[in-house]
């Protein structure tokens, strides 16, 4: 059976990652998502195990200890990770597997896995992403000026990722488009391949 | 003006190329197919800049001398080569440029350039491609005998290149589809997304 790959998507809060995943998740076959763990309490309407799988502190500290996270971090009193069991599973599977996750995660993921291929999704600029940001009038103008300046840190480590997609306004459909492509492209590199279709060589 | 890429794709006859290709142009803006010059005689149909350039052997020695070729080669007594004119001027306009050469051209091309992307075109076996030449009845056994060997020599060269593209019975719109994501996928490369965004990055 083929081994599928994981695919890191970062990207600023009002990038559209979200919107833009949920596309690519309903487009592409044997492609999952792979949702995170939290000690948060679940908000309306999230689901367990499809939004996040909610686990207690003493759970988590567990799962640390046995180094059951690809990537995790504490922000504030809560904790957030990726069960790496999960991932492995659906890996094994032959599903490729999607991880939203921020540069902080992707880096740690960097240390732990070769094979990973890592996408970041960006606005077209952080002037727009400050329109975004206002236009949804759910924020005080601080902490919009606080998500812009983690916004302007995240970008400034978009050359460590192999892909850059810029979503830009109105196109998410493009967007979505772009990402779906480098998946179908990284499943027809040769390494990949040739795992199925290796009789196709025979000795010169 | 972001600069275009080389996609050079390579296959064995009967593995569906010009059909795949056709489909692939016809379907992505920005992509440029650069045909050949070669010193035989022009067949039925055949139209001048677009099957190939159709110069004078005199013409293409002096262009050998003036290292006016991607890569060429002679077979039997005819001439064939990629003029690097024509592509150069495709790729500053900002076009990507397929190019349809063969495995010893490709080992050509890769020691002459870099940031070439290197596709090759399979069929789903040789008993598939024998099946495919035999059902054409337009060569004798013997020929198609000699087809199968060049065709078995060209895929044990299959490792040498970025990507492969199983081209199955019946399905030479999903080959073209994959072809197009590499094409898109490769363009949302940071390396190549950042001379065009390079803006987005600023210093964290």
């Amino acid at each position: 059976m083929h081994r599928g790959r994981i695919f890191v998507v970062s990207g600023p809060s009002g990038a559209g990652k979200s919107t833009v995943l949920a596309r690519v998740l309903s487009a592409l076959h044997d492609v999952k998502f792979s949702a995170s763990a939290t000690t948060r309490q679940p908000r309306q309407g999230e689901q367990e195990g499809v939004d996040y799988y909610f686990v207690t502190t003493e759970k988590f500290k567990e799962m640390i200890a046995q180094d059951a996270f690809l990537e995790w971090a504490q922000v504030y009193s809560h904790y957030y990770g990726t069960p790496a069991g999960y991932v492995d599973d659906a890996l094994a599977a032959g599903k490729d597997v999607l991880l939203d996750i921020d540069v902080q995660g992707a880096r740690k993921v960097r240390q732990k896995r070769n094979d990973v291929v890592y996408l970041f999704l960006a606005p077209p600029s952080l002037q727009e992403l400050e329109r975004r940001l206002l236009g949804r009038h759910t924020e005080t103008e601080e902490r919009i000026k606080v998500r812009l300046e983690a916004a302007r840190k995240e970008m400034s480590a978009i050359p460590e990722y192999d892909y850059l997609v810029v979503n830009e306004m109105g196109h998410v459909g493009d967007a979505a488009l772009r990402v779906q492509s480098i998946i179908e492209a990284e499943r027809a590199r040769t390494t990949t391949m040739l795992k199925i279709w290796g009789d196709l060589v025979e000795p010169a």
